[in-house]
């Protein structure tokens, strides 16, 4: 299945993508793909219903994060092998883990927002992990058990906020905009293997990220089990599994986004996403 | 006023801490303090109440944490002189920001759990600001109207996990347990000045720290503002500012919590924590 959210942003209601590629409001049937409805037992009941009866979600309705009430989003830093090379980091003899704050969470298609000041936003495209039952010390192989789905997540990061400007990343992931999450919910069902997952992403229709999940270096087996030692984790945590090559940072000279880029990602499977760049309006008040 | 949350972990009530001392019940007037209550209207509202009319709690109730939807618990680091200096880390040149997952988040007087195979859980007595109007680039003359009050928070900190197991301290200060808030969160015009707020720890009895607000390096109305510009603070958002000296990590030998300890804090004005250490029950399971 695929689970979606769509209307205004702190409004939004569920709603599912049939097999025939076409948004339904689940409104009538649950209040929101969140919590309780991300378990096995909840996804069961959406997969039960008649899809195509269904009312058909309005043309041209704004898509939300796929997943509500999202009461964490961590996130693993130096993941892939090739984008810590880029960096000129090593790969780290455990995960980096990070949060971003959930304020930056967003809708798929929604627009990057440059902070006040900034000169160095980025893109990161990122297989992401849905919890969907909560666990604690969790064995790597019960791991799947715990997993709702995956999405994509734009691991959006100002650099001179996460690495000038006095330790510890959080600084720069977590403004406004950074977390496009979506478009979709695709459940684990219809995930064969997340370690061989083509992923891209372009800039102004140049490709700047093409890779594949088979390149990361703790795939999510591992990562479930390993984050649950340190934190319990609830339906709806989000796990973003960190970014193949071809960040802006990585490149020579460097190149970051400026107002009226457009970044377009996606991950086999897990459908795509679309960013214009603007300059964040909140900046200009203030 | 010193409002409070009250009932069994995940279902609590609003109530009011009476000028006598009295904590009563506000459940029939809001449904949480959250949201649009930490408002400088919402807050009114409750002053203007007969609190003496309100039905008393029953007593021997649990405290919850203080504040209901808590987006993000926001922690300074290094944020007292003579802290960075026991802990041999220079004074940051501007605030160091890190996330505590709010799933560690309790009550002021819930068990401390230690986690499965740690051996270095460490204690922080903190100041921590609780945000009652959302905001972002907030100048700092304006900082305060942001603020709805102030509590107390344990920053309960795992120290290998912090910094022996592969950068950001985020791994260290989110396991369960591991944010008492509480008792009360007491509203801003309560608190004369939030930089001359005695603050003390004790761990059986022995007094661990015995510091003052007065030695913060980045004060409250900075730290409001400074962390605006990089991300948007929202109504129940948490700002824990950071610790005095006397944490066990800064002791020679280091002293680190174990099962039958008791930890007791409190700050001026803002009443006291009382944690019991016990193993995680959760970890015997797995």
């Amino acid at each position: 299945m695929k689970l979606l959210r769509w209307g205004e942003t702190g409004a939004e209601r569920p709603g599912i993508l049939d097999t025939a590629g076409v948004a339904r409001d689940l409104s009538g049937v649950v209040e929101d793909i969140a919590g309780e409805v991300l378990s096995d037992t909840g996804l069961d009941r959406l997969r039960a219903l008649d899809h195509a009866g269904l009312p058909e979600i309005p043309s041209g309705s704004r898509l939300g994060p796929c997943v509500g009430g999202i009461g964490k989003m961590i996130c693993i830093g130096l993941n892939y092998s090739d984008h810590a090379a880029e960096t000129g980091m090593p790969v780290p003899p455990e995960p980096i883990i990070f949060m971003k704050a959930t304020s930056a969470i967003c809708g798929p298609n929604d627009p990057i927002l440059i902070p006040r000041g900034s000169v160095k936003t980025d893109w990161e495209v990122e297989l992401a992990i849905v919890i969907g039952t909560a666990g604690k010390y969790i064995p790597e192989e019960r791991s799947f058990d715990h997993i709702a789905g995956y999405c994509i997540v734009n691991d959006v990061s100002e650099r001179a906020y996460q690495q000038e400007r006095a330790g510890q990343w959080t600084k720069g992931k977590s403004s406004d905009s950074f977390g496009p999450t979506g478009p979709w919910l695709v459940t684990r069902d219809e995930v064969a293997d997340p370690q061989d997952l083509a992923m891209w992403l372009k800039v102004n229709d140049a490709t700047m990220q093409d890779g594949s999940s088979r390149t990361m270096v703790y795939g999510v087996a591992h990562l479930v089990s390993y984050l649950s030692q340190f934190m319990s984790l609830q339906p709806g945590d989000i796990i973003s599994t960190g970014t193949p090559p071809g960040v802006g940072m990585g490149m020579k000279p460097p190149r970051f986004l400026k107002p009226g880029d457009v970044v377009e990602l996606g991950i086999a499977g897990l459908g795509s996403q679309r960013q214009p760049v603007v300059a964040d309006p909140a900046a200009e008040d203030a």
